[in-house]
């Protein structure tokens, strides 16, 4: 067996019933992994129509092809549900190395199904699998679990594992890896607390196998070159990470500040990669075989949170700070950690914060419902409420339901910035036409990395296009969906696409595996992918009407720059990107596109 | 260059200077690494009459030519420095994988001289080393100074560092690395804290090169596999750690019990590897490149210091156990504990308890010293002496000196049970007479790894000698400290030598060096070693009465088992000893044999 080790470890939380399954290959070869394969497996499984907080959803840790191996950045996994904060398909993916310790044990993935009744957490070793009683871990952070989990079993065990936000099902919690990484978004982690499961722990002692090690070595020496080559890849992310974006999105009056309100935050450079890098970044970091090194190591110099942490990302950096109007590092590092400590999403919590900030500011929620003032730039405020969140405390009940249900309790669902519930970050849809076209199609609700258009219309990677107009970006963000969803499910860092395309990427993914597919059937997979995301929504109730955005957007213009005036013009945009999809006016895959795709899946029968 | 590096780093603490310089080869061949190349330059640099605590000694951190690589637990380092709590040349080991991540960072070993007038650490990143400032370091114990280290420089990187007892000059405080590991006798944490010097962090991204890689690896899987299929290294050590060693020399009426006054310990097996395996193992742990993994994690159920920790040695239960009176595991583990988090010896921590609860017990000492109670079997007082040594708190400030300088104060020091100022582990020489010679003429003081005759005398490897005979032990003793010294210097761990021997050792050596050497003529570095120890000590005043025993051993009889009515038949052995060693009746060196042993130092040259 190359590339996958062919096998799945399927736990059954109810009966405590573990069993290894062989990986269905011919799946493999349509899904690859990660993303892919985990859906695949959760469309056959499961109803859409499921309660993701219920026994009947699953939740699915799944690999790629290539994790574990030497490719570029092959250090990723996918955690995939139905999600509770979308009701979407949920599908987050994360780095580190436990992606690669569970191929090192042996195995492509685990299936959890049912729940426990109290709480567990799986052991791996190599092929000695047992639940374990979790008791003594529960309500302990993600920190605290992780160090008492190594102690207890092996000193090189990786650990995947929720906080007190997962146990607490915040809609938005995290399942948190390696202490500091996570499979972020949509709430998965929230998943894995409703079954019980406080943590996996895996200690692997194997390799992964490479079809053709020669064509391999040459295809991910080649990658690997040519991002460090790359100014992004080999020296903007590693010198100032993710969080360089803040300027460059500023000067392009696209920084949404104040829950959205503005396009550009005056403070901007304080909250900068620059500016951390400055003042202060310790060291970078990287994850598993990853020559970017783009994690910060940072220290936060005072406080209750005192300490050298990993430092926020880009879109984190951009929820605490510029969306809540607040210009102070040190906050954000700070609310960054204690998402990492506790176990949730710091872009919904940073975004909910600046939503109810607004509605405080408007009179909707006032000192009775809140029991203090809450105004946007009060940097106390933003880290007490993050941390009430994580615990569910007080009016932080309220917000662990995530902005939009919030929002809409109040009777202003309007100021929830957020797509199917799920709060949009960091780049202004009217002043980067395709992210706004983006954001209505992502099949996880409000999303970034689920086809990337900040990247050819505000860098110019690989080719600059105009952010303000809207023609050709249904076509290009057709092509960046299916690229994306192929990336993760095979499944190497998504931001190797900086500096590698298809080309390169294919070449590892053959080298790796013995598949004989052509580039462009290797991109196929991703647009099969994307369709049967699709198609499991359309089950789970989703119409045309959620492909949208919030009517801020859509309706209120932008006050300054390049983009004043301007609005999303997402009508523009949407019918070509149908037709593009290969699907009917109301969004829902033609059978012969279904056809085409050669998808087969209990859950969308009904679709097809 | 094979097995060495070919360098070593030379750090100046007082003008900061750091060179590379080239390893001397021919001092190489002759003394190995480790122990006995640490010796030959420290002897080459210091005059043996420098205060331990002075500028003018010097720190050097060892490692040998099999260090960090594949052979038998080849995870080891030494360091070397005269010591202050015995005046005589110092040598500790240490397993873990800092000494390793020397190796793999390029350099066989490190030089410390002078003093800096601040704490700094050295921060080696395989070309990029630096002397860095630790202001915001000192103070904090051995397992914070790591974690914060691990965060400020590379996440792989390995520590070696002292805490707060280094700091504070404690005579027998500990070089700690990997957190709980120790280079742990004698005190050279304390001449690292005299300089200044807080830590050493490494990380190294090169390989260890061997001579001949089939001949290496050969040799290399076939001591493994002996290690494997011995009782005592295959299965004892894995399952109850060294203390597996409790009950068995209770029952051999061996065990020191009350600083000394029986040797029999009514509770030993609450005391126990087995009664520790039982209750309170978590898991048992390996260093570097270890297959016998006798290393423990335990768990602490309640108090100040709940939680998941390194377990005891055989000798560190010993001292807080029977050596005190006290049966309960969970004060031993806590006091160990201690004495990893402040960094300090718990042989000689305990050790020293027990004398004080004897010097207290006969009216020596009373409450007006103390300010409280101190009686055998007191738990409470045990561990809160052990923390207040530490950090020299109270009486726990003469305690910081040893127990020889504690009842030499008050005059009575016959009451502690050390040899050259340093406490005698866990073996009754009465009953084990080859032990007594050992403590006697070992060059570290009274220690049991410098020839280690409790495993032929007790446990009959690799052959049963009866331990109540003098006969043939001087010989015996001899081979056993010359294979100790060089497998010391090699430097793998000394507990191979349970399940291997020179034949093994000898074969992977010369697989890894190159090295054209018989297995006799490996040995003769062992006694080359051995000797230039010898002669450092004697030009730092040593003489043949320092080469004797507590008066409890040489007049006070056993009362109880085999033994009863013994003492230790030092004189019986002595002279024997001196005649086989090849020295005069002062037990000196004659000059023929330091000619065939081609020892030339500049610091013996008086002697020679």
């Amino acid at each position: 067996m190359f590339g996958w080790t062919g096998k799945l470890i399927r736990v059954n939380l109810s009966n405590k019933e573990i069993i290894i399954e062989k990986l269905n290959m011919d799946d493999a070869k349509l899904y690859l992994g990660g993303r892919g394969l985990g859906s695949k497996i959760l469309c056959d499984e499961i109803d859409p129509k499921v309660d993701p907080l219920s026994p009947e959803n699953k939740l699915i840790f799944m690999t790629g092809p290539m994790t574990g191996t030497f490719a570029a950045s092959a250090g990723r996994f996918n955690v995939v549900a139905k999600a509770p904060l979308t009701g979407t398909i949920g599908a987050s993916n994360s780095g580190g190395h436990f992606g690669p310790e569970l191929k090192f044990a042996g195995y492509d993935g685990i299936i959890f199904e049912g729940k426990s009744d109290t709480p567990v957490y799986l052991h791996i070793n190599d092929d000695t699998i047992e639940l374990k009683d979790a008791q003594h871990l529960w309500g302990k952070d993600v920190f605290e679990t992780t160090d008492l989990l190594v102690q207890e079993n092996e000193e090189d065990a990786k650990v995947a594992c929720i906080g007190p936000a997962g146990e607490k099902l915040v809609l938005f919690a995290t399942v948190m890896n390696d202490k500091d990484r996570a499979a972020g978004r949509s709430g998965l982690g929230a998943v894995m607390g409703s079954k019980n499961l406080k943590a996996v722990v895996v200690r692997g002692t194997n390799s992964v196998d490479v079809a053709n090690a020669e064509e391999f070595k040459k295809a991910a020496f080649d990658a690997r070159n040519k991002l460090k080559n790359h100014p992004v890849t080999g020296q903007g992310l590693a010198a100032y990470g993710t969080q360089v974006l803040m300027n460059i999105l500023n000067e392009a009056h696209s920084l949404p500040t104040n829950n959205w309100q503005t396009s550009w935050f005056e403070d901007a450079d304080k909250i900068s990669g620059e500016y951390l890098t400055e003042n202060y970044l310790v060291r970078n970091k990287a994850c598993f075989a990853c020559n970017m090194g783009c994690g910060r190591v940072v220290r936060i110099p005072d406080g209750k949170y005192k300490g050298i942490v990993a430092g926020p990302e880009y879109e984190a950096g951009w929820s605490f700070g510029a969306d809540c109007g607040i210009n102070d590092m040190n906050a954000i590092d700070t609310a960054n950690h204690i998402c990492n400590l506790l176990g949730f999403d710091p872009i919904t919590m940073g975004a909910t914060i600046a939503c109810a900030m607004e509605m405080y500011e408007k009179g909707i929620i006032t000192k009775d419902d809140l029991g203090e003032e809450l105004k946007f730039g009060d940097i106390e405020s933003m880290i007490k409420w993050t941390e009430r969140t994580g615990y569910r405390e007080g009016f932080g009940d309220i917000m662990a339901e995530g902005s939009y249900r919030m929002a809409e309790k109040y009777g202003h669902s309007e100021l929830s910035m957020s797509v199917k519930k799920q709060e949009m970050p960091a780049y202004d849809g009217r002043a980067i036409q395709g992210m706004a076209l983006e954001y209505a199609t992502s099949n996880r609700g409000g999303c970034h990395v689920r086809g990337y258009l900040t990247s050819p219309e505000i860098l110019g990677i690989p080719v600059k296009t105009d952010p303000l107009v809207t023609e050709g970006k249904a076509a290009l963000l057709k092509t960046f969906q299916d690229l994306t969803a192929m990336v993760d499910s095979s499944d190497i860092c998504l931001f190797t696409t900086f500096g590698i395309g298809l080309p390169e990427i294919a070449s590892m993914l053959r080298g790796a595996t013995g598949l004989e597919l052509s580039d462009e059937e290797i991109l196929e997979i991703g647009e099969r992918i994307w369709n049967l995301e699709r198609l499991f929504n359309i089950e789970a109730g989703f119409t045309r009407e959620d492909d949208t955005l919030p009517n801020r957007l859509l309706n209120e213009s932008v006050t300054t720059g390049p983009a004043k005036g301007k609005v999303a013009e997402l009508d523009k945009m949407l019918d070509e990107y149908y037709q593009l999809r290969g699907w009917d006016e109301h969004g829902i895959p033609t059978d012969v596109k279904i056809d085409d795709l050669k998808i087969d899946s209990k859950a969308i029968e009904a679709s097809c």
